[in-house]
């Protein structure tokens, strides 16, 4: 039986799963960043991982990537990694090749690459268009088109994170962790009632995160306010893609229960029925190991 | 020499022209949309205005028709046509196949087909992506991505006067013909300077467009005002499409020197050199003759 790798690259960590042709996961192996960045370069040292895990995996033939940045549009090289700047600028792919000729690559950006995972292996059935929206420290976009990534023009498309929202600032800037927790010591500041958030000590969004799941009404209506942000994106990019289908990913999602009512407020309010009549919104099937399992499924794209 | 007609539907008139394979308009006809309306149904009106113009020009195997409103992603049928109702919901492409057997039909929604015109007969250079915004009384949208016409998911995408603008409202709401006109009567109501607008009696978007252009420095403002608004879609719509080329068009973007400073004011507030590198925002081409051109334009899409 053919088993595929993928490997997640973050900020944090290196992860690298052996995946079967049903998307599960059947094996795991973790490196901290850091540590590969301490050899020549953090390049040299994924061609090294990458050879250790395919010696332990001889029936390995496809290798998946994801990368946390910006790609060239022939995904041969990367281009900006704010939280690797030394894998920045690289030829990737033809570094891989050269040191592994007999195995076939394939790179993509992560959100890219974690959307395409959910198409391929999600527990519910997939349409062939979808927009993915990744709720983290940064919001995160992609786009699956015609059972395809969607790349746009130069091939970095789909930074719904950056978009306007109707406040004047960018979703990111208002959603992403630290618009949260702005959002939260703002709130705080001038609130007459009792919230556990003013005995937290100092705040970070996942205090508020967890204050709301344990429905503290402060950091409930925070999340009513993320909500109304959240629909926002949503009206701009259901506009210029019509597609009507909505996948909500990332640490920040859990509190999507939270956030549903104000969301679809602002939706029915901005949508003709021409939209919302088969809109669905829903969150990710695939969870923590999304990353892997997403990197791995870039092996199955249909020429 | 063969010719291609394109027929562009409006609510007013429908246009058709004979275009030669340069894309250039050597003779056209206009019928006013309500007397087509007159007849059985505009569906029955239009086969003969066809007919007609088939037998004028023996030459002709290839039309393409331009639509004002949305389409099946196949192309064969309308959905909604606000200007022309009775024509909502028919299945144009079978009606013109079963009535002309020998010819080609092509279909597409208006603004699409004026930004392939502009792909194929632009006076400049075009890229092989860019994305097309109409200023008129709508504010709408195309992209031409990969040397195609974009659709979307359900076939009708690039919605640009639908998605929300940075004071929550919609671009449309806030820069089409009705949005400069509020705009201007808000903004004369309070003002203490001179403006000629104050001596026009009832007011219209023209007339402000005209007082603009004529240096009314209230007018001029609401122009200033334009341009951020029209610097937030381009924003949101960069970043989502990752196409750095932006062709404007639309009767209102005859104003476009008014706008650029603070449309390229917000964009520079928002995309990082990434995008602003190699930034393009430019005036259509084709001016009048754009929506004729732009249908006949269909019949040269590549397979």
């Amino acid at each position: 039986m053919e088993h595929f790798l993928g490997i997640d690259i973050g900020g944090t960590n290196v992860k690298c799963g052996l995946v079967s042709s049903e998307g599960e996961l059947l094996e795991k192996t973790k490196y901290a960043t850091t540590e590969l960045q301490k050899e020549n370069s953090t390049m040299e040292s994924l061609v090294k991982v990458i050879g250790w895990e395919l010696e332990k995996h001889s029936n390995v033939k496809k290798v998946g990537i994801g990368i946390p940045g910006t790609l060239s549009k022939d995904r041969n090289s990367t281009i900006d990694l704010p939280n690797i700047p030394d894998l920045a600028h690289t030829n990737v792919m033809g570094t891989l090749k050269a040191a592994y000729p007999d195995i076939i690559f394939h790179m993509e950006n992560d959100a890219n690459a974690a959307a395409l995972g959910e198409f391929y292996f999600s527990k519910a059935t997939m349409p062939d268009d979808f927009i993915f929206i990744t709720l983290g420290t940064g919001v995160g976009g992609a786009c699956i088109m015609d059972r395809k990534i969607f790349k746009g023009g130069n091939g970095n498309g789909l930074e719904i994170g950056h978009i306007i929202a109707g406040n004047g600032k960018t979703i990111e800037n208002n959603i992403g962790k630290k618009g949260i927790l702005g959002m939260a010591l703002t709130t705080l500041e001038g609130y007459k009632g009792k919230s556990v958030l003013s005995d937290m000590g100092s705040l970070n969004a996942k205090k508020v995160i967890k204050a709301a799941q344990e429905e503290d009404k402060l950091a409930m209506e925070i999340f009513h306010e993320v909500g109304k942000y959240l629909g926002e994106a949503i009206v701009s990019a259901v506009r210029l893609f019509d597609i009507h289908t909505i996948i909500i990913g990332g640490g920040v999602s859990k509190t999507f229960h939270l956030v549903e009512k104000s969301m679809y407020k602002k939706i029915y309010d901005f949508l003709s029925p021409y939209y919302t009549d088969d809109l669905r919104i829903r969150l990710a099937s695939l969870r923590n190991e999304a990353g892997i399992i997403g990197a791995a499924s870039l092996c199955f794209i249909e020429d």
